[in-house]
């Protein structure tokens, strides 16, 4: 049985008591919002990862590593060393999004050292080994994309990405309006070649209700994909994007009543005006489905610092209570990342999502802050260090530049405002 | 006459005519606003930077950059580096901090090669040299005070940081609450040492008179400074802060009788959900004099990245209505920074601007975004580098990682989402 058929059975999981022991929350809180579609746990039954965590109403926000080949980057030793230090440095989830390769083997390997819950877009695969196989890609069957997400399932793959609102419908929208970057979505733009070669509806949709039998008997937590997501901010908001959203709400209602655990996937690039609308519009929309947000990106102008852009437009979602995000590296928009953009990544979106958390109250966020607030006031440095987000940065910043007086920093040195001042409000 | 002078007199200056020209707006909404104390331009008259701006309401938010020596750390070429890089990365002012060397003359080598506007933080001198001449602080002289303001303004110091809010009211209000950390402002912190240990009124306060006098011969647009701010989101909001705010809102009324310019600094660390309402309060209590922010820093536990957690706050106030952003390096509290540390703290500083600007619907600024979604879309990467924010950056990221197929980028490689579905769209 899934997370879900035991949550409207009122059975509390193994994962439920550790998601709750996690949070600092009830079981019986974790269970009715399990059950109400508004917490999802994602966790193969076939694998079930080592930790696990609840993703949605009331919980800490989350983050996900993105990471994987590309026909241009295809070195298993790297993606495996991204998995460790992503885990490493405090992701929640990976995803493996392997293009290039033996993706089979590269995911069977990722799996093995990822003890949190790993995502795929399955789409992928099918595309690339029927593009391999010399066949065109509208080519690809409807068997072909069956296969892989059941082969994946197998193999313990938590969650997966369904771009299952890419739909006729959605893309006469697109096509009837004028953007500036068409589709960005990687799975999105394989769909919506197929569908419109093909003149066929979206298999994932047309045939969702198989996609539903598979994921109930993993318990796969589906992430329905915004293949349709804006890649600018002028594309932002736009029609298709909202025809897609809604197509998604539908679809969400439909695996719950299968009992399959769902979340929605979100923008992309929006101006920091239209976050917290698209954080309302998907929760109306789509019945408090978790909302998983990649980024959003809140400027064009910054490849190199996307990040930075990301963080500003994930801590606003966050507070507005998108519930999991999807980090951005510098090397968006630019190349596949390194090993320090995955760093660089994780701790942008570990940032952003405390941030959001502070700002919604969500429970002990604050402790934390507090605690680093009290360290800094009697200039107690060793604690300051290990209190950071990233405590090695941290620590090889100050030891660049050691001031004379072992109480203060570099900045003021014995000018310390705090310092100073102390005897005098003692 | 100072600018504000004029514009009362409804004369529009040289500056006024340059602000309105770089913002693309009419001067008489420059001088209207100006009159009415909602913007400033910060040009001393004997001086005159060869680049000005205007600061506040409908305009573009501007940024500064800190820089400036200490007692750790005492390098004038270094602090003249930090200068030209700040400016070439698009800095709009410069502050030179120095609390170390000699103060006269880092200060006059900084105006040499400052091209725009310059301020400081005149008590820093006047304590430096103070305690040079084994004198404590408290034996600085209200005569010292303001000789070192007097012969800083005839320097050409175009705007001046001034702790005029720190008064025995506020600081009584400070040592009845349990502050984390207490005082972080350098120049809140020399003051309240030397009201606490003399037990009289802040001479800043009680002579403000003298000080709009000197402010108004030079025209030097007072930066009433917040020496309460928080250092700490458990400080945010707190009775000294606003209690100070108050205060600076009332000086603000005064120095705009007397022709002088006046803008009001504010925090600091703020939690997201807390920033909006800060600058409602300022623009409130100040009479929507331009509000200039440090950060807001929106998490306490991220030193090595607070040009990030300042990106973020510094997003969310301009887009509330902040007009002025003070970049944060990710030295801040760790050291003083370096010199990429100033290149990362202005990049992400405009970042946060252009973001908030984009999102308050400042006139032009979504354009830029929209020709970077054009080349997106139509992958012409030679465009897209030469539009980043940081070309350098974008440039140096793309060349590491030079796809095979020169459309595409090392992310999807051929499987490039908007190449793939180009000609199904077109």
């Amino acid at each position: 049985m899934t997370q879900l058929e035991k949550a409207k059975k009122g059975v509390a999981t193994r994962e439920m008591k550790e998601v709750a022991k996690y949070e600092g929350l009830p079981v019986a809180y974790i269970l009715k919002n399990i059950k109400e579609g508004k917490i999802v746990i994602p966790s193969n039954l076939s694998r079930r990862p080592e930790r696990v965590f609840g993703i949605g109403k009331g919980l800490k926000t989350k983050i996900n590593t993105n990471l994987g080949t590309s026909p241009e980057s295809n070195i298993l030793a790297l993606e495996l060393s991204k998995t460790k230090l992503a885990i490493a440095k405090g992701t929640h989830t990976i995803m493996d999004l392997s293009i290039g390769g033996d993706l089979d083997k590269i995911r069977r390997k990722i799996l093995e050292k990822c003890c949190i819950p790993l995502g795929t877009v399955p789409i992928y695969q099918t595309v690339v080994e029927t593009m391999r196989s010399k066949r065109d890609l509208s080519k690809m069957s409807v068997k072909d994309i069956f296969s892989t997400i059941e082969k994946q399932a197998k193999d313990g793959v938590d969650f997966m990405t369904i771009h299952a609102g890419v739909t006729k419908t959605s893309l006469e929208r697109l096509k009837s309006g004028k953007r500036l970057t068409s589709i960005v979505s990687r799975g999105g733009s394989f769909l919506s070649q197929w569908i419109l070669k093909n003149k066929k509806e979206n298999p994932l949709y047309e045939y969702f209700d198989d996609l539903l039998q598979i994921a109930r008997k993993y318990d796969i937590t589906l992430s329905l994909g915004d293949g349709l997501r804006p890649g600018s901010l002028a594309d932002a908001t736009d029609r298709p994007q909202i025809q897609e959203l809604i197509i998604l709400g539908e679809l969400a209602v439909r695996a719950r009543e299968k009992n399959v655990q769902v979340m929605i996937e979100g923008p992309g690039h929006l101006p920091l005006n239209q976050v917290e609308a698209n954080v309302l519009l998907e929760k109306s929309l789509c019945q408090e489905a978790p909302f998983y947000v990649l980024g959003p990106i809140v400027t064009d102008v910054a490849p190199g610092y996307d990040h930075l852009t990301a963080a500003i437009g994930g801590a606003v979602a966050g507070a507005a209570g998108a519930d999991f995000l999807c980090y951005v590296t510098p090397s968006e928009h630019l190349r596949l990342p390194t090993l320090d953009d995955v760093v660089e990544g994780v701790i942008a979106s570990r940032i952003a999502a405390h941030v959001a958390d502070i700002s919604k109250g969500v429970k002990g966020a604050l402790e934390w802050d507090n605690r680093m607030g009290k360290m800094r006031g009697e200039r107690k440095w060793k604690e300051q260090i290990e209190l950071a987000v990233n405590p090695d940065r941290a620590r090889k910043l100050r030891m660049k530049s050691n001031p004379k007086v072992s109480d203060v920093c570099t900045m003021c040195g014995k000018y310390c405002s705090l310092k100073g001042v102390e005897k005098w409000l003692s």
